[in-house]
């Protein structure tokens, strides 16, 4: 049985751009047919786990909202109330929006693509002000204040935005005693997992998060941390983690 | 261009049960794959149209829903902030959910089915409280009140649920600038029609709502109605309106 204070944490099925390779960030990509398939095996581990959700919160980006919605519809929970955050999303990848991570390590050197990607505090290059990938030019995002608006995000700033919505906008549903599924992205949901286990900045760079595998979250009644699980088979879960670890960087 | 006080009443694809030619109500069926490419072509039409929406508004059943997130997906406005309710369900059918439109005339009369479908005050046969597919069994319903649950529905039990829902749930949305797609079900659109456009209890019965062509309400500055238009071709549109019209009774 899930106890009221439960959360479950699902990172979006595989995308087009995980399958080229590319550094996707906001740009909204959709879900490859695997990713399709990951999204209802989520659903059915779920519902064989008998999970029972009372809201889903998700990003603003396709391939966690169509997750979200395959895996619910899978769960005959298709009908739940729905919360949607730009917080939620992928950290911003700045100028390497679009382009594969192979290109851009022939481009800037390996190691320092492995700075961006990895480190807790670099943020990749800025995208300018009137470049037409800027998030202010997309209207989804028309009512963020511009200086909230990133253009460039290292992991501390997904954090810095991230870990208010956990307590604005999951902390008021877990206290009421709602049972909330949360679907991101690998960075979102690394930021929200730093903040809840009081992970180090160097130790979070090295966690990864396998696609549409969900992570159970024990919290205790003061909300705090107790223990996590990825639903299914474990060996499945941590061979998703290390393919993630291995995307070409 | 859209103006802002204007609102879109999408009517679900096809579902299996419309292909089965039974009776639905409140029984959540899904959509046929017909059923998904009049939601997608729906999404094409609003597009074309350049119209954007601020909001979704869905029922809590499936077909609604998923014709909204196919229709949104193709809109790129998948992202959309949504408002779900039982307000606007489908009509329930009380004791004949599940049967065949022609068994069913078989079986009680086809002078009685006509009259079960057609009258704006004459309820089906109302499901037993213990009977298992009473609402009050459905977790989705947990949170209405137990007087409030039907167990059966004419039409003008549909206006009597739908028309306070338009008010506290959909008024508020238009009165604030934001543009309002609302999907839903043939009643429960004939209902809020029947609210807006001042239609008699005798005409209403006589509205067919054709599925997955939306229907674009102009109102005016006091959310009074103006004029309403179907997208695409107006003979599409009133075949399928015909269509439904002559669905076995």
């Amino acid at each position: 049985m899930t106890r009221s204070n439960e959360l479950v944490l699902l990172r979006h099925g595989e995308s087009t751009w995980n399958l080229e390779n590319r550094f996707s960030g906001w740009t909204d990509v959709p879900l490859t047919v695997t990713g399709e398939d990951e999204a209802i095996s989520a659903g059915l581990l779920m519902a064989e786990e008998g999970l029972g959700f009372d809201i889903v919160h998700t990003s603003l980006l396709r391939r966690a909202i169509n997750t979200a919605n395959l895996a619910l519809d899978r769960m005959d929970l298709h009908w739940l109330p729905v919360k949607r955050s730009w917080r939620l999303n992928e950290r911003h990848y700045g100028g390497l929006q679009g382009l594969n991570k192979k290109e851009t390590a022939a481009l800037h050197g390996a190691e320092q693509v492995f700075r961006w990607r990895r480190s807790y505090a670099v943020p990749p290059p800025v995208l300018e002000r009137d470049d037409p990938r800027h998030p202010r030019f997309d209207r989804r995002y028309q009512d963020v204040a511009e200086d909230e608006l990133p253009a460039s995000e290292c992991l501390a700033d997904v954090v810095g935005r991230a870990v208010p919505y956990w307590n604005a906008g999951i902390v008021p549903d877990l206290s009421a005693g709602r049972r909330v599924l949360v679907v991101a992205h690998g960075n979102s949901i690394r930021a929200l997992l730093k903040y809840l286990k009081r992970i180090g900045d160097e130790e979070i760079t090295r966690l990864n998060i396998p696609t549409g595998i969900p992570l159970v979250v024990e919290l205790d009644d003061e909300l705090e941390y107790v223990a996590d699980r990825y639903l299914g088979d474990p060996e499945v879960a941590a061979a998703a983690a290390a393919a993630v670890a291995a995307q070409a960087g």
